[in-house]
């Protein structure tokens, strides 16, 4: 099933970049906004020895880190004007090790509602162009208006 | 109900030690191990601006890497000598914005069996002294043996 | 950690019961309610061979019918009168075969807020007496209020 | 993405059928096999009032029953011939009412290890003729291999 979202805030695309932009989590990690389309997120992470696990592959929680702001971005990107988004839970499945030269990270929105928002997120690890699956992600997300610190 | 674990390998907290120093990410994130006990595990992080999300709290992959962790080697203190862990899938909930001085992150293991662990495991703030739930995490885990590339 | 939650209904427990006694579902599985407290709710269901699946253990569908049941009374006996309980999503691990003359479910909230909840819910076995864990589910529940074909 | 299985065991499709009649839960709820092929189900289930929640709408605790029967029967027509399937973990999002006449359930594997599978699946309504996307499950299952009590 491919779903095709139209974005309410027309500035949608200016509205993900600025928020991205004040999560200092993805400027640490080197996390880069590749690709905004309403209900669709690009991220991408070259791989870094200082977030590994004990085996040397990426760790999982790094993982989750960017398929979480995917996902938080897919879901913000159809949100009205003055939402911000905040993650109710996410669930992830490690698929194979997250080894490799660099790594994708894709988030799309499949269902929106009024205070809920489910999204698909899944890694890819890239090595000499050839890309795998690394780990899949389902999270839900909140679309929060009005409360005190919680901005965009 | 409590849970009262026997390890099978009398080095568990020597091993548990070994392999959390080899957690790079750890390291870089500041992530401390405070105690181990046959199946328990606590942690420690403090606040750190450079891995927040776009409110200044704590992002919540990064609260994942610790709950991880924490799961990981809490599964990973019952195991054989000759194992090694793996994260199968993991499932979070964010409770409560994750600020504060300080962070706590508790495993614990709810069922271990040969090749499949499961663990519960929990992310508290601390402010001036003051503890709040600020995450819950449910982790399946796996016992690894002889696998090419991943040792303990 | 133990949380004692204290009703905003004063009618919590009659609420509960009647939108139970509702559940088409719990009567044809021959699931009962056994306790209710502010932010915990117990059911029991004998075992019945025509819910099994392949190997005669009651199905792991089952199972989390009453669990999500249990998270989602527990949540309910905390909402306000005028409101209805919604399930958003769950996560069950199956710890233990279920098998057994009868089982056990209890659930219990852990975090509480206007509009989302979050709930633990456990399933033994019981044979013979003898209780056994046998899964466990963290659940998320929505607060309803005012909408069309859901009501309490 | 697109993923094309091969079946090691070339009577998958029996091995399916025979181990599905052996549910008997299937068919007490009124669950039927409607597709079998290396990797993928369909279910179908007719809307059932004996089997609904408090509002009308079938029991998310159901929805799972069938989601974790096709994402479990995905997995095992995968699996060596002498192999059983267990679930270890499922997680569901509920993402609309399940109201309608009928439902189509669809799993797919989206991960097969030696041990581990990992499967996708989703829930239909059909409201005369028309299909609408009502869950979503990830699952997590187990390849079982001559353990006493769990054949096929």
């Amino acid at each position: 099933m491919t779903y095709n979202f139209v974005a309410q805030d027309e500035q949608f695309e200016e509205k993900v970049r600025k928020s991205f932009a004040r999560q200092r989590a993805m400027e640490t990690l080197g996390i880069t906004l590749e690709k905004i389309e309403p209900g669709r997120i690009e991220l991408r992470m070259p791989y870094n020895e200082a977030y590994t696990q004990q085996h040397g592959f990426l760790h999982a929680g790094i993982v989750s880190t960017a398929l979480d702001s995917a996902c938080g971005y897919a879901a913000f990107s159809l949100m009205p004007k003055e939402a911000a988004v905040l993650s109710i839970e996410y669930k992830i499945n490690l698929l194979a090790p997250a080894k490799g030269d660099s790594f994708i990270f894709t988030g799309r929105v499949l269902k929106t509602g009024k205070t809920v928002s489910v999204c698909l997120s899944e890694a890819y690890s890239e090595n000499s162009g050839e890309r795998k699956l690394v780990a899949q992600m389902t999270g839900t997300m909140m679309t929060v208006i009005g409360r005190e610190g919680v901005d965009q």
